[in-house]
């Protein structure tokens, strides 16, 4: 299995803190060392880091590190190989382009007997389950919508297409186009969201703390998504079983029924 | 305009002498200073560093520098800004998946009056004519061939798709799939091929040599395509107006006619 971590913020802002935590359980504080990579939204562009070597020790992640990238949407995940070896075409997170917006997708879990995709417009490059369900949800999107629909009805539409995907095993995973955050949940994912009043975090990974009061302004939001709580001084909802939610801005949108949208 | 770099190899080989002189003419020894990046291919994956900083002074340069990944096909690209703002969106290389293979494209040059690509399969995420251009490329490569030609085949129709373009301005280019490199000359580039037996190479950017002898085995070829020779002591043949080379395993291969594929 997989660790996912995901940001999504209502101003650019640096994800140093948190990933200083995950890295390390990427072959330090955990097993999950067969290879990282991270997702940076930085307006219309993207711009991914991935190493096939464990995250707590690759040079790339020390850039990561070192380098404060400010975006308002990042996704970031840790491999431990279940399918598909240890590569870097295996190495999440995965980009495409749909409706002129890069796409970024990363998955914790385990998918067995994936519907085929042969003809698609979308294939997978490398041999994961993961890269396969991603293709099989733009495919799906691309050939309903020509063109970029709402958020709302594009939020409603990855509920019904993920449940047919979740029947199929293990299936957490973040997804975003640089608007919007989504999150799957099927077994393991928990979210925090900062805001002022700010106060002092800890990881839970390394004696890192952090006073966001000095780091933020009042109007700040920031919400922290990721397989297990990062810091031990906070709360961090557990998503349950089945849910999809979708942040904007730092705060998850609720679910709009299809005569909300129409109104 | 700006200056690309690309390199062709029988065997992974790093670029670290090569974007070590190519980096410096983006802000220190020449004026491409509006962003830079680079994509290497690792068997199917595919990594870019991108960056919107000169690369003379970016971080990412600096890591690329000191972490020697081993490719045998790279794509580097520094820009100065003709059409569409400096950001990341308009940072080349620019990657899309087609066929199950990555491909990855960068331009140098200027072109104007371009087809439009409403209801297309691929489009531009930025604003600049170059991403349009590869869009263009890939929109018609995807609707021709159902499944991934032979390099042959793709050849020849990508000389066809090419003199388009370039009837609309100037069109150097270097694209590639991790299997071959093409690369179009309209107005500047130049390629050294290095086999054995192998000799030393000087730097023309920076006091900076080294002998191949020391770091190759005699079976090793590698081509390196440029705006401009790297190197003040080897000969660059300089590419033709209009000429599109496919470079594979380290060298230009042969246009092939159409009953020679068929043959």
């Amino acid at each position: 299995m997989c660790q996912l971590l995901g940001m999504s913020c209502n101003v650019p802002t640096d994800i140093v803190f948190s990933f200083e935590g995950f890295r390390r359980r990427g072959g330090l504080t955990d097993e999950h060392a067969d290879g990282w990579g991270i997702a940076f939204f930085e307006e219309h562009g993207c711009r991914m880091f991935l190493d096939y070597q464990a995250s707590a020790t690759s040079p790339v992640a020390d850039l990561v590190r070192n380098y404060p990238i400010k975006s308002r949407n990042v996704i970031a995940h840790i491999r431990k190989a279940t399918q598909g070896v240890t590569s870097l075409a295996n190495t999440h997170p995965f980009q495409r382009e749909l409706w002129g917006r890069y796409w970024i997708f990363a998955h914790n879990g385990n998918l067995t007997a994936l519907p085929p995709l042969t003809g698609s417009r979308f294939l997978p490059v490398g041999s994961t389950d993961s890269e396969h369900a991603f293709c099989w949800l733009l495919n799906h999107l691309a050939d309903e919508f020509p063109t970029m629909p709402a958020l709302a009805v594009l939020h409603r539409r990855l509920v019904e297409l993920t449940r047919e995907l979740a029947a199929l095993g293990t299936f957490n995973f973040l997804l975003s186009d640089g608007r919007a955050l989504f999150a799957h949940c099927s077994t393991n994912l928990h979210y925090v969201v900062r805001q002022a009043p700010f106060s002092t975090a800890h990881l839970s990974d390394a004696d890192v703390q952090i006073d966001f009061a000095t780091v933020t302004t009042p109007q700040d939001q920031v919400a922290i998504i990721a397989t297990q709580p990062l810091t031990d001084n906070e709360y961090w909802r557990p998503m349950t079983s089945g849910e999809l939610l979708m942040f904007v801005d730092g705060h998850p949108r609720p679910l709009l029924p299809a005569n909300a949208h129409a109104s």
